[in-house]
């Protein structure tokens, strides 16, 4: 297997927001892209991510490979990476991962697959009343603003409205927006559920990778949020939702 | 009752500086300005606020008003604030403070109008010896360089000189000021007195409302500091001295 | 004593470094130069520091001094410093070191002298195999790569190639450089070392000064970091090696 990349970016943000959710996963590597299924330790929160292929300026691979590793090492390797470094990812036969940065000079760094007995997760099938596109940045801003007062936030829809609303034991916070040029409101029915704001603010983290998020949900039911870039990176969230007298 | 700003800058920037102070105070909305009387919890620094009604776009008020509220879950909200929303400040029936952002969407946040039992500050009736303006920016700089030396400070002037100076168990600091284009002194007699530099540093910071500040002092006689922009904002404070032998 | 600075960056950046590594020192001021040599209290890492007169806009000077002074104070005043300020240096009769910045106004600090019983430190003579120049900036990037995995990192070179590198309990890290238009590599032999990064990372900010360092060491011998402007400043680390099995 050997993998090189012109921009590592969508890589590198991408496994800083997966490791705040999530501390051990696994990799699948096929013709196609690098793909992760996670869930968070408390199975309140599934993170996708999607790489593909068309991204990578060398794409080499003879069959299909599963890499299980710790995000958080990571995350720090990554880290290192600067906008115009090569990064190559290559397996190693003692069973390392290879991560070689190529800028001026050549940093080469390793990392022990590891074990997982966790299987397989499944990405369970939804269907949503509501769909909401908006620029990342509205969707950030407004998790901010309700986060001054409470926990948990309600996410309401109704025809070509979308709101966004808090209560805390005194003060309340209210987010409203309306269809317009660049935000696509579609309800099919009046829907309203109860999410955790700790889990929103490490899911808008998504904004670095794409400019837009499509936003799903339905009455007391799962959220997902979806960053995607075409042809490039898919990052995507699924989030229990509270029980309204949380 | 219904005001709106369609520059936020001044009251937000206010309501942080003077929320390091204190916490819970009144303001009095009147015709003429929403203004604010407060003293710090300790008892040795008055803030007072005054917000002119001509800073505002829309400034509509039946009767005097008087609303008490909790500084820092004002100073949240207010930290929401964006330089170009319109900021709009009303009463609900239920006794909330309601503020609305409108940008490009409309987040509106409520806050709970409290009970004070702390009676109406008075502004004392003071006579300095002393004045002195300079730019915000060299009284900023002076009580960070007598910082590293003393937890107090002496301010000291003389003719059209104005000395801050401090002295800790082993090093010393002096920040010497003359009279010139951007200072103006003027000392009827030589007077020195004793300050808190803890204090000081928390009022300098209404250098981001205005870029002069007026000094006014006496021997052993509390400080004021006033921060103006004309027709717009005043924010002062008043600073008990600390006896010589502190 | 009376020594000008039109600069006082080299001044300022040095100390700051400096007191990282010493908490008290003794500054020899003769005709030629301001010169400090100290060591660590864990007598791991020297620090040679020469501030050359050419520097100074005045140097003024009777007779030879020495001025022991406390740095992290010392460093606190250099500190409000602004890069156009006169930073005068002098000695008062009561056994103080003045410190003037100059700049709008005048500020005037004062220090002790302080007693050390400490005897003068020797630089030891050392012969070493390998020398290397890089960009300042090259050192750090390679001495951050290798902190992820491991608290100390080998020095190795051969022929014309240099290369860092660290194992953790887990993870490896390596960063090679070749000789090339900025990277100058001599080495007589193989060499190699291993050094603490704890260290090497106090060290690396000598960046700050000079934009080029010269490594120089020999296999489990002492590396000497030297950074130097030509004319004006020079400061140089001496840091003793880690046995192989640390």
């Amino acid at each position: 297997m050997k993998l090189t990349l012109a921009e590592p970016k969508y890589l590198k943000e991408s496994i800083s927001i997966i490791s705040d959710l999530v501390n051990e996963a696994r990799f699948k590597v096929t013709k196609e892209s690098i793909e992760l299924v996670a869930m968070d330790p408390a199975n309140v929160a599934m993170v996708i991510f999607k790489l593909l292929s068309s991204t990578f300026t060398e794409y080499d691979i003879k069959k299909d490979v599963e890499i299980a590793i710790n995000l958080n090492n990571l995350k720090q390797i990554m880290r290192r990476a600067k906008p115009n470094d090569m990064l190559t990812l290559e397996l190693d036969p003692d069973n390392k991962l290879i991560i070689r940065l190529k800028g001026n000079n050549v940093r080469t760094f390793n990392l022990p697959i590891i074990e997982l007995d966790e299987k397989e997760q499944k990405i369970p099938e939804l269907k949503f009343s509501v769909s909401v596109k908006v620029p990342s940045a509205v969707l950030n801003e407004a998790v901010e603003d309700v986060d001054i007062v409470a926990e948990s936030v309600a996410f309401i829809a109704q025809d070509k409205e979308f709101t966004i609303s808090a209560e805390g034991d005194l003060s309340q916070a209210k987010v409203e927006m309306k269809e317009g040029d660049d935000i696509k409101i579609k309800a099919n029915d009046k829907a309203r559920a109860k999410y955790s704001v700790e889990y929103l603010k490490k899911m808008i983290s998504g904004s670095k990778i794409a400019d837009e998020v499509s936003i799903y949900f339905s009455t007391d039911y799962p959220l997902k949020l979806e960053y995607k870039t075409v042809d490039k990176v898919m990052l995507s969230f699924i989030l229990a939702p509270r029980v309204e007298n949380d």
